[in-house]
């Protein structure tokens, strides 16, 4: 096959994808080229529509096709909440939990010395800002659980303090429906430390 | 998230793609969404063309954006040669070990009375107006080694004797760099009998 070769092309751009390596690309291509108009067709207008549509949201950084997004629009989330996540892809997990009622804020990132990640690189300003316009009652960290998450929720907290607002975190612990004898010890030992009354 | 929501319609149309589950997919569309102009308008953009340009070889069956396909327009295959495979998929398998010096002819399917695939669903009348055109010395039947797959060669086999033309299948044996331990027992029984002198 060339290098020119639409087929070879659309492989190679597919094998880039994240969980597709270059065997399954070249599976799933196969397969669409089976009914072209009915997968391939739709695939490449929702590909460019969502190109063109989807941008960071102008409050919380979200992704979505409107700014601010759907969760800053909706006038049934609790805005004395702001929940701080490192990611979009964070943000997403906790919307499909569906536990937490108020907004979001989407940090870009952590702190990381070694990663060369410094302060300037998070969006920070933007969440003081939000805070010092008042309204918020409560910024709750969720933040992963690594030595970067860590620096980073101590330094947003920090960074907090003047601002008068109350600063949570998720809690650690024993994961819904997690095996003991599979943990692995730090989460255990924390479980252990936050332990509550039944 | 809403149906209408351009993220969501995309993640549903990856999610349906072989190897790419709903979570694969929403993982996939967040990392291109990060670098939507270098990530999704291209592959947009290699889906529509390859939807446009591929369509079945009008003489093998292969699937190419030219027809006749890319092998059977090359002056170097030797043409006395066809092997005989089921899909489209194996053809590419082959080509890739670059093991067939000839040309190929894409089946369509295997015989299924189960699947209710019969004789009529297989390309079969223009292999054999290939083979009658004349210049094929021997026709390679390379067909999965399962039942349904053995009946299609006996059937593809018996309508062949007439044009007067070779007819092989692929040896069965032990894979190479295979371990004897872990093979099935069909497959040593196979490689037993089909033993070679040293």
């Amino acid at each position: 096959m060339q290098q020119d070769d639409p087929i070879e092309r659309l492989i190679a751009l597919m094998a880039r994808m994240p969980g597709l390596g270059r065997r399954s690309a070249r599976r799933a291509v196969l397969r669409m080229l089976m009914r072209p108009q009915e997968t391939m067709l739709p695939l490449a207008e929702a590909l460019a529509a969502a190109a063109r549509a989807v941008r960071p949201c102008e409050v919380c950084g979200n992704l979505d096709a409107r700014s601010p997004c759907q969760v800053c629009q909706d006038p049934r989330r609790d805005r004395h909440l702001i929940c701080v996540v490192e990611g979009v892809a964070d943000l997403w997990a906790l919307e499909r939990a569906n536990a937490h009622p108020g907004l979001y804020h989407v940090l870009g990132g952590v702190l990381s010395p070694l990663g060369g990640v410094g302060p300037e690189d998070l969006s920070m300003r933007p969440l003081l800002a939000r805070v010092e316009a008042g309204g918020v009652e409560e910024v709750i960290l969720a933040l992963p659980a690594t030595v970067d998450g860590t620096a980073t929720a101590h330094y947003v907290t920090d960074r907090l303090r003047e601002a008068g607002v109350a600063v949570t975190r998720l809690a650690q612990g024993v994961p819904v429906g997690g095996a003991l004898d599979v943990l692995d010890e730090g989460t255990l030992a924390a479980a252990l430390r936050a332990r509550r009354p039944m």
